[in-house]
């Protein structure tokens, strides 16, 4: 069966929705990020990188397959289930233009964004009031805005991108898969902000609605919600 | 033929490496960003993020393809040419893990560390002398110790990577064109600042030197040199 190393992130989550959406078994490694074993000798074996998440599929055709980063992941199980990306033509490379689109600039920058509205927020964890405390007034300013202008942009581009499409790249694909994952995690302080996101921007507002409907991707975002105790769970 | 849109930078260089590697003929439309033109319509026609590169290949088999983001158009010119990709099996997953490491993690934490730098750099271009003047003294230092660890984090990731391998993922592939074009372009940066870069990762050193010296990765990163006249060339 399908092992699949995680946590509860916005990286992992486009993972389960593609597992729960191709209806494959799998079981879920935890590997607890609160007590840093991301970092432990018998992950970085798996991703030198010391990230989730990461799947091992024992049963592979041609043997045991060990992959990591989430795009990656989306594109091997994409290829081994012959689903949400096509095999060939124009249509194959719309949706790979979009799934890197996705890991090269939404994940990024909407993760850097959340690192500094997180390091000026006083409710977040103490790495953060530490961060407050030695910096500074006004150093987080500037990248505040770098990387909260540049989401915007991004909200900007996938509602011109959904112009006259249901999906990002027409067919549902590994693509939304992926941008939802993240924009769901997002959306709700974008609407703190400016409330009126949703109006401005209402093909994302729908795309949104059109995925959060499907029962597997809900059920993709659950698995791995924050809160879930996955050590527990996996006991 | 294929027609590149491009401009001189990083992720373009990973498309020339890939296009002179498979020795295949293109031409190159120049975007030029000095005059924002990636932000043109007819340029956001082809890719509505506004980014260079994108490919057009108006002879593929099932139609003319149009794709954006330097990672699919790698994988697209893999995949029409059979070259730097294997097909199937652990082999294909190894080196798409590595590609999307480049893109989501490589690339984002080297140009923003590049900014930083260039933000706090007595001799950069205006824009970055109007930051210095409009920003609070010190506002770039933790932005700067953020991504610059992140990057030295990210050279010692691909050291142990390299630990008994040519290449990043055993053989050659489109995850090594990908991540010299930016190690080649900011290892002189990090050299300067640390200068027993080399000594402390002689993996990387020796795999740059593996590169450098190929005479079609050389003529790819050569095309797309700064200071390179395209709009003279192909005029």
């Amino acid at each position: 069966m399908i092992e699949l190393y995680t946590w509860s992130t916005q990286n992992a989550r486009k993972v389960t929705i593609m597992l729960e959406e191709c209806e494959l078994a799998y079981s879920i490694r935890p590997i607890n990020l609160f007590k840093n074993e991301q970092k432990d000798e018998a992950f970085l074996a798996i991703n030198p990188n010391g990230r989730v998440p990461a799947l091992i599929d024992p049963d592979a055709p041609s043997g045991p397959v060990v992959v990591a980063e989430s795009g990656a992941i989306l594109i091997y199980l994409a290829e081994k289930t012959g689903k949400f990306l096509p095999p060939s033509g124009p249509e194959r490379y719309g949706a790979l233009h979009w799934l890197m689109w996705q890991m090269s600039a939404v994940g990024p920058v909407f993760g850097n964004l959340a690192h500094f509205v997180a390091a000026v927020d006083p409710d977040s964890p103490r790495v953060n009031a530490y961060l407050r405390a030695t910096m500074a007034p006004g150093v987080f300013a500037y990248p505040l805005k770098r990387f909260g202008d540049e989401a915007m942009r991004l909200v900007s581009v996938l509602e011109r991108q959904l112009e006259g499409r249901e999906f990002i790249a027409g067919e549902l694909s590994i693509a939304d898969f992926a941008t939802y994952a993240w924009f769901e995690s997002i959306w709700a302080g974008f609407r703190a902000r400016q409330p009126v996101i949703d109006d401005l921007n209402p093909n994302v507002a729908a795309w949104m609605t059109r995925l959060a409907t499907r029962p597997h991707t809900r059920r993709g975002m659950e698995r791995l919600a924050w809160g879930v105790d996955l050590e527990k769970e996996s006991a």
